[in-house]
């Protein structure tokens, strides 16, 4: 313990933060701490105003970082006499695409009396999705312009970094030439904590159509296309370094040393996205090993040696997990949430009735009771699109589905039709890997849903027809960011060189394995014919029924 | 009203059974009186002993009906003053098909020592569904064999009267050959009021393919190609006189006119189905005026002059309704149902509160939350098919959909999405009828749903873009009932000689119309070809995939 060194890695998240301080090269958690954002999630009015958001307005105050950077970083010190000096480096991850307007000293404009008032100079979550109809229109043009939209499954979203400045350009000019530039929250609290502006290829790659294999940014000509006044936003508006994955993006500054309780010069990884930390941190680190992170969405990521675009791919961004290989990613845009909408919505009295009785939550009902069901046996089935399709469908105005209801259907019989449905949704994605000669070689399952549910589990085993390894490792994000900084130490500073060699030393390898049961597979691979039907019958928009109630919808007023 | 007389008009329900008497010619209702059968509806064990039943069984007891027929007889006596000999006639309406075992004397089997014990000796209720597999057999016979089943839609309802002998014939030969004779519930209590054995053409046409164009029922070989020991199952078991709606079947004998309270010789008019009466009842006994009766399942039925068959008519009877005209029928198995289930099953906890709240049935309160929203508005659309299609498709395996679910979407927009989607359905048959040129000159909607819900009237209106009528007449039934027995009576004894004049003076007029609102009616025409894409799709049962769904759901043990 005496000649410990230990690493620190944050993981800001939607609501909080957490930070966990791993020694190494022994790789235990020497301490660990949590807290929330005081502002939260901002989506009526702004902190101390009265300036009200438009609907589907998502911000958060950047001081609440800071505040969790400094309270954590204190926090775990005290608890764990840790010897500052003994802070090898430090590596953060962060929801994305979560970005902001700065000024020349790396402040975000909202935190200026001048800015306050006006939205546009907060903080812009990754779930702000104020900048829909920016994103269609970029990527209306991006289809007929930009070769590499078809690494991102020839779509745009909303939650990316040129719609959200493009929002700005377009609704507030004025600030939006004030800002000395725009940066990911990913890369900003990396900067403030080394006085260095460095962004990271990673989430650029993702949010950003950055592709190192091109150049890096898409070319002027595009950005003019869209507007001429966007023309010269790369240059003049995303300022700074980059670098990737493993690399230090610098030290630590007397000041934030001071604010951390650390020592200036610590080193500094730089930013990461959250989804792919969360894959080293669940020690997935090598080539045809997909981890499906299944929360209120399902995120699925792998690394492969070769860059093939396919549909089912919604991001393939070099140097995206760790160095030297491509990192793809899929996902499906409601997993969870339809859970809980389910059992916000449709649940029966005597159901949440019963949940407190039993003193459970009632999912955990709910997968008891969906657990005593056969595969097959309530004749149902669902689509999974209620938040839309970005697999292979890839359409947000795709809707969810159930079929197969009778009058003695019962809710609990509905209940696993959706978790089921959601699983057919994550066999759809494996197969077109699988048809494009990606392999797929493993199915690390983590998130939320895969720790609370064994069923679960159970179920997208024998859906998918695969094993399925849920790694038991606590604050997987946090910890992966933690590895990211013992690399970005690397060996000559007392961490790692390579990412295969920190897992093996930082990550825990507990784990469930939960394995098919064929007779469930076989029931699931004719349910999976069903689901298949609906799916290409429904999902081709231009003949189907869903595209006309789509339509009949858009046009009510 | 000293020189008033009076008839009698009984419902025989489900549940209960309802009395009317009428003045006439006044048509005042005079009085009535309701009871419930002591033994409802019997489906776990016979009364009184240890004998359960099977699933799907569902029986009755015989004595019940003869309770409530002398009960509810002196109950109006005893409350009206009306003088006995002042009651002309009595006209009676039963569910059907509901039928029993009979000995010589006419006593149902099970009411003796020898057969109480058997289940096979009680009566069974209309929807005792034990005998499907008896009708699937019927059927696949039948449509090689017998030409008439395409005026029955090219099916063969367990419910009906040959499938349940059948299931007799085959599970208790003793007890088949033990009955002097089967007779359906309607026949039966006629039989007992007047002592002689006469049946009705309409219920055994919708029962039991009696056709008058034809000779009647099948013939001989029909029976016995389904079974050699079946051959003679007409001669052998469904003895009696036969006659037509408005003809009398015979006069009060002494001993029941001592039991009820009135005077021997007394007529009686022929046994009827509750539906067909139900039509007098709303005043509806001309050609093209289609009556729906919405309740629990929906009931369409109009007479037209010809004999036609096509898709989404499920029974053509001569002198179905009232003589010399054919009832065409044609039916949705579930509506009412499908809400109540919705209810019982998918209603979230805060509304059940707030309806116990607001001191009102839960699904008023769904009615005005549903009411709230506009046409199309929800994106959402459903199938109807919770209890099977008996209409163009005639389905029992087809089953329901909601299609165009999202995280925000609410328990009342589904709520409304399924009773849009029984609306459909109901459009669906009345666009086959006008395909085939019979035309619907109006509808008149009746039942528990129109007078409970101005909501789903007003729907109806809006989906079928026409005018609904809803006539404000109670004991719809047992009224028809009574409009049966005065023309039963004819004028000579004081009743009338057609069911036009009998109506006219014996139906309130008063009613609601309901108009289509033609913003809506635009609206819901384009969401009924989404509904009808649909239902062709997954109807058309080769290829749908609902097809395989089920396929799946019957290989699970």
């Amino acid at each position: 313990m005496k000649d410990d060194k230990y690493v620190f890695g944050y993981d800001f998240g939607t609501q909080s933060c957490r930070l966990v301080a791993v020694s190494i090269p022994g790789g235990e958690i020497a301490g660990q701490a949590e807290m929330e954002y005081p502002s939260g999630v901002i989506s009526q009015t702004l902190p101390g105003t009265d300036v009200k958001l438009g609907d589907n307005w998502y911000l958060q105050d950047p001081r609440d970082y800071i505040l969790a950077l400094t309270t954590l970083s204190n926090d775990v010190l005290n608890k764990t006499k840790i010897n500052p000096e003994d802070v090898l480096a430090i590596g953060t991850a962060f929801t994305n695409c979560t970005m902001m307007p700065i000024d020349e000293e790396g402040n975000v404009l909202c935190m200026s009396d001048k800015y306050k008032n006006n939205p546009h100079s907060w903080v812009k979550l990754w779930k702000h999705h104020g900048a829909e109809s920016y994103a269609k229109e970029m990527e209306g043009y991006a289809r007929a312009n930009l070769p590499r939209l078809k690494y991102y499954g020839n779509s745009v979203s909303s939650e990316w970094l040129f719609p959200k400045i493009l929002q700005i350009a377009r609704e507030d000019r004025e600030l939006y030439d004030a800002a000395h530039t725009f940066i990911e929250a990913a890369d900003w609290i990396v900067y403030k904590m080394c006085g260095s502006l460095v962004r990271n290829t990673a989430t650029l790659g993702v949010n950003a159509f950055y592709d190192a294999d091109e150049g890096g940014y898409p070319p002027k000509e595009f950005f003019a296309g869209i507007d001429s006044a966007f023309e010269n936003v790369v240059e003049e508006k995303l300022k700074g370094k980059i670098k990737r994955v493993g690399e230090s993006a610098g030290t630590l500054t007397g000041e934030m040393a001071g604010l951390m309780g650390l020592t200036p010069g610590t080193i500094v990884s730089v930013g990461h996205g959250d989804s792919e930390v969360a894959a080293c941190g669940a020690g997935v680190v090598t080539e045809g090993s997909m981890i499906i992170v299944l929360g209120t969405s399902t995120c699925h990521q792998m690394m492969y040696h070769e860059k093939k675009a396919f549909d089912g791919v919604c991001a393939i961004v070099k140097d995206g997990m760790v160095p030297g290989l491509y990192a793809y990613e899929s996902g499906q845009p409601a997993t969870g949430d339809i859970f809980e909408w389910y059992a916000g919505n449709l649940t029966p009295e005597e159901y949440k009735a019963e949940a407190r009785e039993n003193g459970i939550p009632l999912l955990k009902l709910m997968d008891q009771k969906a657990d005593r069901l056969k595969a097959g046996a309530s004749g149902l089935v669902a689509l999974d699109w209620f938040n839309g399709n970005r697999s292979i469908l890839m359409n947000y105005n795709l809707k969810g589905l159930i079929m197969g209801l009778t009058l003695k259907s019962k809710p609990e019989e509905i209940y696993r039709a959706l978790i089921e449905a959601t699983a057919f949704g994550t066999r759809v994605i494996l197969d077109s890997y699988t048809a494009n000669n990606v392999e797929v070689r493993e199915v690390v399952a983590a998130g939320g849903l895969p720790r609370k549910s064994p069923f679960v589990s159970q179920l997208y085993a024998d859906v998918l027809g695969r094993e399925i390894r849920v790694p038991l490792v606590s604050n997987m994000t946090a910890l992966g960011a933690a590895v990211c900084a013992s690399v970005a130490a690397g060996s000559k500073s007392g961490g790692f060189d390579s990412f295969y060699e920190a897992v093996q030393r930082m990550v825990p390898k507990k784990k469930i394995l939960y394995k098919p049961n064929i007779d469930n597979v076989k029931v699931y691979n004719r349910l999976y014919n069903v689901y298949k039907t609906l799916h290409d019958y429904l999902g081709h928009t231009d003949s189907s029924p869903m595209r006309e109630l789509w339509n009949i919808q858009q046009s009510i007023k």
